[in-house]
């Protein structure tokens, strides 16, 4: 049914594997694209412990810590289904650790309000793109991403912050708008390094014979939305996209 | 009963708050150890969230995150208590940020291996401190301490790797035995600084009338229990004390 042994081994595979994973390549692309995101939210933990350390105060950093500690609960869920796939979970995410750390090393945020910004922008743009993935794959690849894509928080956090700073010295929006604008940038140069490196999870997108994808023009709508709902978190910010 | 109004307000206090609280000296020690072992929980994360980006590889650094995630977990249910009690969990944190800075200043791992001695040299004093001066309070609070103090998965986790290198070079044994001497001295160092500044908990500890307490001879003793457990944890690691 799979291609893991069928005959009583010393590792069973606990968790159902759908019928799709018969195909090797679609086996593949799910396997990428679940180590691509438990990657990130392993990164996602480090910064978010690493910003903690520029909060203003006590409450401010424990309020990122709790983020950190969520997204490591995603990254479980994520690791668990890896293992049930009868993967190691660091051999699928090692491929994505080098586009990530070039992202990161590209924005490291010089102060506490683009550490916000980076979390929130971020974590928003990322969330979308694997969301719009997660639409051609099985149902519960697709639940357990939605599931691990859940804001931890962030959202509620990183507005009322950014607005108050804001609100208490305006020409600080000037300069965050830059940094938002550079973020974006940054993040879909990687992404673009990603789709160009990783044959079956572009083969997922594009679809095949037995299989619904995405041709030029829809990829082209798919951009087009990660823009705009992109604009849309930056005007939550109360900042110019 | 407590110094909390008794009329029904916006926020009540939903948690139960023993007879004992009604001692005001007893109340203000309780807040102390609570705020002190939620800033230890909190100054642990950082440390191990820290330490996870000396780790050799992915999976090791995500144990370290897994490690962090738990006693951010832990912080969350002592700063719930410390609101039933009516109290800002930050301001009962604030008075031992000092003493935790300095000691972690003091003990800056440069690699790997003293990040994860210090992780279980550290957590396993102070847990086994937290855990004498837990006899002290009431059956709620010494449950809530107890089940704070629980071991995220350190003590196996540190003993296998340590082992591991000293066994691959045996000269990183003496180094490392020189390093877990200082953590001790360092803790040791802070925690009188702690007893000094704190008259509420030194009271905790000293007992009063209607409460028992250590005399010098049973604090001596408590220290030697400390040392004690020190030296086995050494021991474990592989490493002279």
């Amino acid at each position: 049914m799979t291609d893991m042994p069928l005959e009583p081994g010393p590792a069973p595979v606990t968790g159902e594997v759908p019928v799709a994973f018969q195909d090797p390549t679609y086996r593949a692309a799910v396997v990428d694209l679940l180590g691509a995101i438990a990657y990130g939210e392993i990164a996602a933990f480090e910064r978010l412990a690493e910003d903690a350390k520029m909060a203003p105060g006590l409450e401010d950093k424990t309020e990122l810590a709790g983020m950190a500690s969520t997204e490591f609960g995603h990254f479980c869920a994520l690791r668990e289904r890896l293992r049930e796939l009868g993967v190691d979970p660091f051999a699928a995410m090692e491929p994505f650790q080098k586009p990530f750390e070039a992202f990161h090393a590209r924005t490291a945020p010089s102060d506490w309000l683009e550490g916000l910004i980076k979390a929130y922008v971020g974590e928003g743009l990322s969330a979308d793109f694997y969301r719009e993935i997660a639409a051609f794959v099985d149902a519960d690849t697709r639940t357990l991403i939605i599931d691990s894509l859940e804001d931890a928080g962030q959202s509620e956090f990183v507005v009322d912050r950014v607005r108050r700073a804001i609100e208490a010295d305006h020409r600080v929006g000037g300069r965050l708008a830059l940094w938002g604008r550079r973020l974006m940038g940054e993040a879909l140069s990687q992404a673009q390094r990603v789709a160009a490196e990783r044959d079956a999870l572009s083969a997922l997108l594009a679809g095949g014979v037995d299989r619904p994808g995405m041709d030029l023009a829809a990829i082209g709508r798919m951009f087009t939305r990660l823009t705009e709902n992109h604009a849309k978190r930056m005007e939550q910010l109360g900042l110019a996209s």
